[in-house]
């Protein structure tokens, strides 16, 4: 039985300030916890009821985690969950330490002011699925331990690296000859017309405003997947489907 | 402003049982108004604020829609919302007719269980870009008119069709040689290596369990996003990120 003190310590964690503060984020959830067990995140505590301990005691054991291990009733968890969904364990994990961004190898994707945690959290599974381990977020770019961000990975949150990074700068310290792909809705060339090179970077804009001004400059190659109607509508695709659509476009096998 | 008992009466259309007894379902926001305007639903009421009405009198006019109008203060707007944003209007709009599913013409999305009422909508956005005009779901999908659905639809809903059948009797319906594509996890054929036929069904599964026993057999040709990370991670895409991949690749110019 958790303390009233201890539900409303955990339930900070519902907000930035104290996971950056702390430097830990919440994992939820028994496939979330999988995953992470099966990952190198260092894990800080894990509040979980008896059944799912005693389901997973072998890897408990194994991970010589027992210590970091408490266990609560399953109304303790329904008072710290974000998930709408009943739920057996809940977990503060130690943030790695900020990668150092480096000159691409392979596709990076750079997403410029993206909003939703949702779709953050899609294109990080779609990355990871895609084998690429860089994505860039300009500083604007929703908080990667967001908790509807982390829960949307799936678990990819774990295979790959999200860096935070002021894209000016970033993009000012790539070597002239990269390939900057800019997704825009209308102008560019086609997708399907295009010959893409796969060590290149990606630039995703913004989910209400597409690509800001001041990123714009260092697009050298705007992109466009054509819309199949002739009347201008939809205005325009949800920024996880594009980057999907591209991303396949570029790596596939030809 | 609204009544209390008017308050409660149209909150009573967050719940699908009164949308379905009724055949109204709720659009909301400048964005979407501005949709559901330029189409041919037909509007039951709108309840907005001042400045909208003040804003958008010309095409009140000329849609000759005074009479379904009512004036609503912020608060009033507040109490009814969906939404977690600022909105200054909200209407209830007619559901259309059930449209009669026909032999496909073009490329037709079959939907089996898709429970996520984002991916549904971002689904039919997704069509819409592609000018895909058929949506069939199985009667076990997510509600189209539940709000979450009709928002993330950012006005497709209005352009598309999405229609609710028992897909077993449909497929048994087709002409024998339609293509009927189904995307599965493992062991399909790459969608980078196959040929496609533009006249055919692609068939969606759900979000935890992907194409139904019962509807499998109706498969007659399995296709595979082929996965680039050699570890059996992640486990799957977004459905509506799959769903994406498929139909540009079915879809583009060759």
């Amino acid at each position: 039985m958790l303390s009233k003190a201890e539900i409303k310590r955990l339930n900070r964690y519902k907000q930035s300030k104290f996971r950056n503060q702390d430097e830990l984020f919440v994992v939820e959830g028994e496939k979330m916890l999988e995953e992470l067990l099966q990952s190198n995140y260092e894990i800080h505590s894990i509040y979980a009821t008896k059944q799912w301990i005693e389901k997973n005691k072998e890897i408990i054991s194994q991970k010589k985690i027992t210590n970091l291990l408490f266990e609560a009733s399953q109304e303790d968890l329904e008072k710290i969950t974000l998930l709408s969904t009943p739920n057996q364990v809940y977990s503060l994990v130690k943030m790695p330490k900020q990668h150092s961004e480096k000159t691409p190898k392979g596709l990076t994707i750079a997403l410029d002011g993206i909003k939703d945690p949702g779709n953050l959290g899609t294109i990080i599974r779609l990355a990871d699925w895609y084998a690429i381990e860089n994505i860039i977020c300009s500083k604007d770019c929703v908080d990667v331990f967001n908790p509807k961000t982390v829960q949307s990975t799936m678990g990819s949150i774990f295979r790959t690296k999200t860096t935070y990074v002021d894209l000016k700068s970033y993009f000012e310290s790539l070597p002239k000859s990269t390939p900057i792909y800019g997704s825009i809705v209308e102008g560019g060339e086609s997708i399907y017309e295009k010959s893409f090179q796969k060590d290149s970077i990606l630039v995703i804009g913004s989910e209400s405003h597409g690509i800001s001004q001041e990123i714009r400059k260092y697009i050298n190659q705007n992109i466009t997947i054509p819309r199949f109607r002739t009347d201008n509508k939809p205005e325009s695709l949800n920024a996880s489907i594009a980057t999907a659509i591209i991303i396949s476009e570029i790596l596939k096998t030809k």
